[in-house]
């Protein structure tokens, strides 16, 4: 077995070890004679795993019972639905922050159901970055604020949370439980399950109780954030395997400490940084005061040479380097389970082929 | 390793080759170096795996290029309320079967969204069966006509379609791909693939694209079918891993064939089903014109006496044969993959117990 190093922008690497457990239990579950895909969702078995996973988010994000985390399909895409669905009524305003694709997407989504109101907009600014706290602009009475963490498309992360004024919800998907946060200043953070977590298949959503309490009655019952709180994400049979890896990754997090983990994630970041700032070959896509430190985007002289360094790079057991398909160059994605050494491989492959091609 | 004969209803037993391909993949994918969990959903590896899933289910219900296949996150659950929202408008009809626990869950979803008409209702009757098609009262011009093949938790399944006058969806959960049927007869088919597909965390579509072009375009763009359409059910990042046990599955269901596949179910269920008639210790829940190949409902004497017997078979390697929380009993889910040995176990431990306690 010889596995690469995994740059995927999501669904991304998982920690080694879960993998191997996983695999290890996979068709016998701890002696049940099942796996843990053909259990009952309603089995003691599986029940144990969904409250575990769900403890050790609520642990890591430090959230009390005011809080409850839930699992929903659909992943990020259907949260820009359901939260102008579920609260955003009529003659009433939701502030958005678009500073990339997916703040964009949020947006859009929400604009179908509601009055939006867009903070600030620096989508298409070239270099990208996030607005800065003094340019955002909130509107008094907001039912809502709404913001996305990390862009990662954009590869540019919000490196201070703004006070809003009104209750604030956050999409982490990138970014989520990969630094300190205070979770507790948000009514809601959701986060895809494929990029920090998990494999693809579930929406982690934190929201306080007393804010879902608030939500509107109108949308079909699967949509409504309540449902789920209510039934401990079990309304319906939930995505028992995604939630069976989160379950392992987040015992891997709470092993480590989050201070650890962030302390490794900016070390690995701060690696490549220092080589796109070494020299004119590389050149960061992001205004250094926003640069991710999940997604590393760069670009080469030409798009030629990108190219080749995407493909040399997986001759080299580097895959997944190539941009988003909708802004090209290349995207280093590193998150939490992304092994140093994969960091310092590629460290020495840019420092190799600059000298080869530059 | 000593795997258990498993009953659940769904969740529910996978095939045993299925579960060892995944699990010797499960760190390495064919040599790739990752994990399929791991991979990008828009990369070749991954992109083969959910063409061939679309493919094979194409293939096993005889479809042809006027329909496509979708992986939907959020189960029938959410299918129930995506129906009425694409298709239910103002002032428009739809007639809905009600013959059990999840036929009325679509209906009670349908109502919260437009005007429905209950052409048959047997949800609450004892036993439990199916309305026999003289009874069902369809309504000219409904805008669709919406039934459920089988009911899981009452044991029934309907031994014909009915000819509704309007176009036909059909909730096939519990037995699609269980035996062969003429899917051009639907214009839209879906079923949760915990059942006889694949893991928990995606619904399976199949739907004609000509009726799905008449959607309401009002809906949030994920809930729209002609954005899965539209994307291949790659608008966002799909549930990749539940849909590559659904291509493990299909591809094992393509190497019998359907008609196998369902001379064996057939096979299994009446051996069960002979045990039952047999004796005045067992009682069938559902009517015998009505009896599901899939979901095999059962009392015994007491409640004591069922208690007893889910406990002992689990001594006896047989397990999860515990009937719904909802109607107490006795269970035997047999889907696809349920061995015939498994059948044979129960079949000897039915008549011992009853032996024993009868």
């Amino acid at each position: 077995m010889s596995r690469v190093y995994n740059f995927a922008a999501g669904p991304a690497v998982l920690p080694l070890e879960c993998l191997q457990e996983a695999q290890a239990d996979l068709v016998d579950f701890q002696g049940s004679g099942m796996s843990i895909m053909e259990m009952s969702h309603r089995g003691k078995e599986y029940d144990a795993i969904h409250n575990e996973a769900r403890e050790n988010l609520k642990k890591l994000m430090g959230l009390g019972d005011d809080y409850e985390v839930l699992f929903i399909q659909g992943g990020a895409s259907l949260q820009f639905a359901m939260i102008p669905m579920n609260w955003l009524g009529k003659d009433q305003t939701a502030d958005y922050i678009n500073a990339g694709t997916w703040g964009a997407s949020a947006v859009k989504q929400a604009q179908m159901i509601g009055n939006v109101n867009i903070a600030a907009n620096t989508q298409k600014e070239i270099p990208t970055r996030m607005p800065s706290l003094d340019e955002m602009k909130w509107t008094p009475g907001a039912v809502y604020s709404h913001i996305t963490t990390n862009e990662t498309i954009a590869g540019t992360e919000m490196k201070e949370i703004p006070e809003t004024g009104s209750p604030l919800i956050a999409d982490m998907s990138s970014d989520i439980l990969s630094c300190p946060r205070d979770y507790n200043r948000f009514v809601m953070v959701y986060a895809g399950a494929q990029k920090n977590l998990g494999p693809a298949g579930a929406a982690v959503v934190a929201i306080r109780k007393d804010f879902a309490e608030k939500g509107s009655a109108t949308p079909p019952t699967m949509l409504r954030y309540q449902t789920h709180i209510d039934k401990n994400s079990l309304y319906n049979t939930p995505p028992c395997f995604t939630i069976y890896m989160i379950c392992l990754t987040t015992r891997w997090l709470l092993k480590q400490g989050l201070e650890t983990v962030y302390a490794n994630n900016a070390a690995k970041a701060k690696k490549i940084y220092d080589v796109i700032d070494s020299t004119a070959f590389y050149r960061g896509t992001a205004q250094k005061d926003c640069r991710s430190n999940m997604n590393i985007t760069f670009r080469l002289p030409t798009e030629e040479l990108e190219a080749l360094f995407v493909k040399q790079a997986a001759e080299n057991g580097m895959k997944q380097l190539k941009g988003h398909r909708s802004v090209g160059g290349i995207r280093a994605s590193i998150y939490n389970a992304f092994p140093m050494a994969g960091v310092d491989s590629l460290v020495a492959f840019m420092k190799e082929f600059e000298k080869r091609n530059g």
